[in-house]
């Protein structure tokens, strides 16, 4: 049995077990990442974050020394990036004292990002440029039957389909028990994340989330990103924030041309030593 | 902000943060209770166990200096026992050097418990005498709607309903997302569970449980001897075991007349510091 010492911590209810690995001691595999994740017989979370030097990650060749941002998913897969999971990971290297803040780099699989705390508590990331791509069709359960709706594809580091919901279809009344469902079928080999989003009012949607190798989570921050984006290019072209209501709190979305940045709440709930299996 | 060292563990899935509180310094309000068992924000479990010295807990008044477990439900409600938990609570005490082992007495608020820590890793504990009631009507939802099955009252030191299903209702077509109900509605002030049985084989059952201040569970040690019980009494007389199937593994129940043992796994799964905000 091996022990991992870890720290648990959320943004908008969106949660990660995250660990330092300087050295890339800890390669997980998909089954120690699942039993992390795992809510009844593990710790439990949406995804596991480890901090790595950047010199060991393959998948990134800058500064060597510093930290890279290995993301998987509660399935064990890899993800390109995790806005929430930035967050949480900037809080976390400055609380280990990692890192300085309050401005900080981090690399991810989708390029550099960087975190800043601010003086309010939150913790605001950079998401890198954002891509809006073409439309498909999304069938989603809903409490009267699947409902098909029309989505934009949005490139955000990581692949999301955005659905403004039409008159008539509820956002809660929609079943994310299960994966909605994309046409055509194949366009996807590896997956998406999909959005579907309420208009608030001018600059404030709501959104749920189904993230692809977890569920529908609490929060998703790069899907935040995609469905501001969204609305910023259909509805709201002259405003520069827009802020979403998710079932886990309240984010905002900053542009600079494409560019965006992720503001919110990220914190550390808890420290300590978990127990895993030996890989086989 | 607080920080209390806490362990994770769980016995066939149904999962508890505990923690030792000899001298009785840590009475968490529900709101506390709520923020620990919630998986988003918190650590997340099905309830909270905590070790204090029984000379502290009002509600015993037997060996000062043994240990009594105070359960509390993921909602913040104190519960009388909880079988799983005990035999979490029991790992703990030994893991953490709090008692001896391999025999332990617990104080609990249905009375004193006994574990025993098994050569094969399992953990047993005595469950007390089991009582039989009346039968009431337990309704529950299903998907073809609202079912209604007979249901017997049954008393673990904590109170249980135990619904044999009828032929053509099927244990994985209920809905458990929503507390099922009973007849007569004031019966059970206080709540009260509610299983959901299959008969497998001879001595062998399987079984779903909605437990009152917390929701479905992957598992419920008093359910499981509760239902062993209704299954020795109206079907197997003969029988002084029986094993229950549920969600998150396997249980048996042995009988010595009207008293249960309940033996399965039980398991720390970590160990660690959780923030809790302070009492209002």
């Amino acid at each position: 049995m091996l022990e991992l010492p870890f720290a648990k911590g959320h943004g908008t209810r969106n949660d990660f077990v995250v660990f330092a690995d300087p050295d890339d001691a800890w390669r997980l595999d998909d089954a120690q990442v699942r039993l992390l994740c795992d809510r009844r017989a593990g710790l439990g979370a949406d995804g596991v974050l480890r901090a790595v030097r950047s010199k060991h990650a393959l998948e990134w060749g800058g500064d060597p020394d510093g930290w890279f941002m290995d993301y998987r998913n509660a399935d064990g897969g890899y993800a390109e990036m995790c806005g929430n999971g930035l967050r949480v990971f900037c809080r976390f290297l400055v609380e280990e004292g990692l890192a300085a803040g309050p401005e900080l780099v981090v690399a991810t699989r989708a390029g550099l990002r960087r975190g800043r705390l601010c003086p309010d508590g939150m913790i605001e990331a950079t998401m890198g440029d954002v891509a809006l791509g073409d439309c498909f069709d999304v069938t989603v359960a809903a409490g009267e039957g699947p409902t098909r709706i029309s989505a934009r594809f949005v490139d955000v580091g990581n692949p999301h389909l955005v659905s403004f919901l039409p008159p008539g279809v509820g956002l809660y009344g929609l079943d994310l028990s299960e994966s909605p469902t994309w046409e055509p079928a194949g366009a996807f080999p590896a997956g998406v994340n999909c959005e579907f989003v309420q208009v608030l009012d001018e600059g404030e949607l709501r959104m749920r989330v189904y993230e692809r190798g977890s569920a529908e989570t609490w929060s998703c921050g790069t899907g935040v990103v995609a469905c501001a984006a969204v609305a910023r290019h259909e509805l709201w072209p002259n405003l520069d924030r827009v802020v979403v209501e998710v079932l886990g709190g309240r984010l905002s979305v900053a542009f600079d041309g494409a560019a965006a940045r992720l503001l919110g709440p990220a914190e550390i709930v808890a420290r300590g030593v978990v127990r895993l299996p030996e890989r086989p």
